[in-house]
């Protein structure tokens, strides 16, 4: 009965900084969707005596361990070998896992090095986790030590290859043995425009603690929700969708996406739906708005152009703001970004547009206009808008929440919903 | 004497997968610049019994314990208490820290929590180690477990506040405390254009073993290359000096920084020495070279606009580039391209100017242009260059190599090198 888990991350270019173990995070993660509690993480380099230590430990704290690393075809993967000592047992060589491998090298058209038969070595009573991806199969297996018995998992330290074994395989084995009947689901909504402590009071109304676990990740700028219910086969996908339900219909103007989606793919998405094309005119962001639009394949279906304006000259000359504008208001102003949004448009014939100018500091703030000020706009042919926002933060936030508050307002623009209506920023 | 540690990370939002443990992998780094040998990373959640198992564990198998998180003023922060625990003292307030955190309270008009107070506790043997950047303060403290003594350093989980802490009293106390009299002295250089193993046999037969450590780190698209030298104060400096002018006599062409410096930084470096203003035209960048450009602060003294034009129409009505060169080479072509470039400088009135257009993916490949097909241009009053590439990769690393690769030429061209003379691609 699995209630509990120990992650073992190894591999010397963690242990010196090289690279951030960014597996860990997406273990925990994974875990805790399912409701597994994580006892620990222990890391340490590919140094025998440390991996024996680390597996012992791990064995005697967790029912599943679950590690990542160590099983490529080099001498410093030493996982496979660290754990057949442990656990007192030989190896034994897999004929299929040879073959995978020899398949996969005829497909690049390369012979396979003698040393990658390694990876197809593994523990007596190992059962294996095929790697579609990549080379070295990871495998599952039992160790009994002190009267404790422990499932080890082992899995390869590539994410493209580790992530598909884990939700295809480890997760569903693991959920399947967790000694209870009770499955679970999860829904996960992104939002921006509300603060967690507000979306914690929304949603708190909504979802007693007893229906469903509730949890927020800010990544600035947006913050997901995360849904967790637990129950019986056929009934849980049936209260999930009833909270769903509830929680948009509560705060669904702050919800850009359900899943794994981006803000940018929204937009796209809905530009498309609504046979509309964009435009784009960006000061203070400098290009990041545009550097986000076209982060989404196909965006040429509706994307014509950005056109970034940093001088008053280049303003004038390139999207048409005229000299008085700028000489009364300034160039961080609403009247200039009006007209910003107004000249991307005819420049490149684009259905609706944004743009943005403000100070994005450390310098060049003023009295009048502090470092933070910002100022968007949006024109379509049915509509124009515009609104002075007072953020706070470093250059860099400063760039990143503008261009949500713009790409935000598209969303809002092409779904009939006001568009400046968020509860975080105050004039 | 100390020559290994362990790391010790500690907070439920570590366990749960709500954020990625950052801290470890810079502490890591910095051990490996001083050469402590790291022995392990141990994360647990909060939750009593667990730290004190990973305390006590750390504490046996390391010389120097260092720990973030946990020493907070609510009352899922443990650490304190869980080390008095462990060490079998008493917590004692100390009245300084109670002063200094009321002037901080004080300094933003706030009244200070009680609950507070609890970080003005500390372990009796503790040495405070000041915050000056929170209310937190940390400490220092032997603490000895069955014969073996362990330095415990306990610091706060904020980044912000934790790395002056490391960097200006944690690691000169470790570095005095290695029992050995020799010093060290590390030089960081920032490549682009060369491969690691290009880099790697470059430097080989510059630097013997024996004289220095050289460690590479690839974050695409740019890769550090680290040289670390011990010895004799007074000799180290004149010996890093040496190594580092042979490093620069072979590769200077490949070195765009010394130090912790972004290409887009010493872009504008280059730029404002030279006096030189600058504006982009890109296509399939989409917004990301100009959104690099504006990262760096004060580039508004060099930086004109950037055009992204996505469409045929917009090229030729924003930037002019002709309806025959579409007609005849296409979008991606080093035709058009150089139009994009000289009618970028044309608009904007800038002294240089750089363009791309390709087909980043993963659709709109074909034969003649498969994905990753791209062509940059450099267009200044002197100078006129273009090349076309074959980029591998996914959407947005051919994005960001395709701006790396233009950034470099800026870097070059202000330089005075030769624009494409990099080791990496081919056509």
């Amino acid at each position: 009965m699995i209630q509990n888990a120990v992650i073992l991350s190894t591999g010397d270019e963690i242990t010196t900084g090289k690279v951030v173990d960014t597996n860990a995070n997406y273990l925990a993660d994974k875990l805790a969707e399912i409701g597994i509690d994580l006892v620990a993480v222990i890391t340490v380099g590919d140094v025998l005596d440390r991996l024996e230590w680390a597996w012992r430990t791990a064995i005697e704290k967790g029912d599943v361990v679950i590690s990542t690393g160590g099983i490529g075809p080099t001498a410093d993967d030493l996982t496979t070998e660290t754990i057949a000592r442990v656990a007192g047992v030989k190896l034994r060589r897999d004929q299929d896992a040879v073959d995978h491998m020899k398949r996969l090298f005829a497909s690049i058209s390369r012979p396979m090095p003698e040393n990658n038969l390694k990876q197809a070595d593994f523990p007596e009573g190992a059962t294996i986790i095929q790697n579609p991806l990549g080379t070295a199969p990871g495998f599952n297996m039992p160790v009994t030590l002190g009267g404790h018995t422990a499932h080890l998992i082992v899995l390869p330290g590539v994410p493209r290859e580790m992530k598909p074994m884990m939700e295809n395989t480890v997760i569903p084995w693991i959920a399947a043995n967790r000694g209870t009947d009770k499955v679970y689901a999860v829904k996960i909504f992104q939002t921006f425009g509300m603060s967690e402590s507000a979306l914690d009071e929304a949603v708190a109304g909504l979802i007693k603690a007893e229906e469903a676990k509730v949890s927020f990740r800010a990544s600035f700028p947006q913050i997901s929700l995360k849904i967790r219910v637990e129950g019986k086969p056929g009934e849980v996908d049936r209260k999930l969708d009833e909270l769903a339900r509830r929680v948009r219909e509560k705060i669904s103007q702050f919800v850009y996406a359900e899943g794994d989606t981006s803000m940018e793919e929204t937009v796209g998405r809905l530009l498309i739906e609504k046979k509309l094309t964009l435009a784009v005119a960006e000061s203070c962001t400098g290009g990041l708005i545009g550097h986000r639009i076209t982060n989404v394949p196909g965006c040429s279906q509706y994307f014509k152009g950005d056109l970034v304006t940093y001088t008053y000259d280049v303003k004038e000359g390139v999207l048409g703001v005229s000299a008085e504008t700028l000489k009364a208001h300034g160039a961080v102003s609403e009247e200039c970004v009006r007209e910003m949004a107004v000249g991307a448009r005819k420049r490149t014939g684009a259905n609706v547009s944004v743009a943005t100018s403000g100070i994005a500091g450390p310098d060049g703030g003023t009295p009048d206009k502090p470092v933070g000020t910002v100022c968007i706009a949006l024109s379509a042919d049915d509509q124009s808008f515009t609104r002075r926002y007072q953020f706070r933060g470093t250059r860099d936030w400063i760039k990143l929440i503008t261009s949500q508050v713009a790409l935000d307002w598209l969303r809002r623009y092409a779904l009939g919903l006001p568009l400046a209506d968020s509860t975080l920023f105050r004039r």
